[in-house]
């Protein structure tokens, strides 16, 4: 998606070679008309899948689902994370190791929300690891729902997430795929616009 | 707003006299439709204020804030909690008391996104005792920008947030005015829709 891999190139910060900063648009000040216009692209790319339900982790994956669910039509659910275990009744829940912050978080999700009849779309904003995105498929197939897929704003290419998540067979829609930051630069996947910036 | 109003008395869920669950529209299952709505009409209360920014706080906030934001044609920044304390160069920051959960916050917002020339409208899902609204006002007025009014979902008429806040000058639009959830009924201030649910 262009409009989004160009406010990556003038906005994003390189903190690491594995760390990018987006808290102009997306992680902290949120860019409303970006959001939308990836709202509609994830409804684009997911149209005609009988998604019933849109299901995302707060607190950066919000903007971009309230959006897409608008387009679709469709309620959006977003996870709740809490540091210690809580045994509530009637939750759905599941553990989601953050490599970054080095902590281990449940997230949970009210099994009134989801059930056997939803085909849900899960969206996050960023694909590193995987963890959110698996223990968001946990939850939904907990729930015995479907998932329809996976609506990635930022997918980090060069970590292994979104790889085992393909090979589960999972569908995947990334709106930028990020192929490496080392140097300083943002460079995106092959067949993307593959200028760095700095 | 009637909306709004109907979706309380169809969904809310009256826990005891001073707590009111909205989990299936605004505080874990989100309507998008209703939000959006809820967007325009902050935008509409507060059209002509020259406002340049949305602040609202995590996670509830953040879905009516970036429709709002979208109407206003502004970016919107949401303050982040954190329960310890933290100190980090570039952070404008306030502590928030929930009587609620029984905890004290910090929220926290980078000085890169609110500064001298903003004219910030604060948009929170809930006003009860006014804590929250409290601290982002605290945090714009640390920012030396100007707060154009503040804008709430849910107003807790018989808590006294709203009463501390106006008392200070603040302009406070809310959408829908509780009174009272006695013996499990929502009753809305008079000059609304005043019907009881249940």
């Amino acid at each position: 998606m262009e409009l989004l891999k160009n406010k990556i190139e003038q906005e994003g910060i390189v903190l690491s070679n594995t760390v990018l900063k987006v808290d102009s648009f997306l992680n902290h000040q949120i860019d409303p008309n970006l959001m939308s216009e990836i709202g509609k692209e994830f409804a684009k790319r997911f149209a005609n899948k009988g998604i019933t339900k849109v299901l995302t982790i707060e607190s950066s994956g919000i903007a971009p689902s309230v959006f897409a669910g608008l387009e679709l039509g469709v309620p959006v659910v977003f996870a709740r994370k809490r540091k210690s275990l809580t045994l509530i009744n009637d939750l759905l829940t599941s553990s989601v190791h953050s490599f970054t912050k080095g902590e281990t978080n449940e997230i949970s999700v009210s099994n009134k929300y989801i059930n056997e009849n939803d085909v849900v779309l899960i969206i996050d904003d960023f694909l590193a690891n995987g963890q959110a995105a698996l223990g968001l498929v946990d939850i939904v197939e907990q729930a015995n729902a479907k998932v329809a897929g996976i609506g990635i704003v930022i997918e980090k290419g060069f970590q292994d997430g979104g790889k085992q998540l393909r090979e589960k067979g999972y569908v995947i829609e990334s709106l930028a795929i990020i192929s490496s930051l080392e140097n300083g630069k943002v460079s995106f996947e092959a067949g993307n616009k593959g200028e760095g910036v700095n």
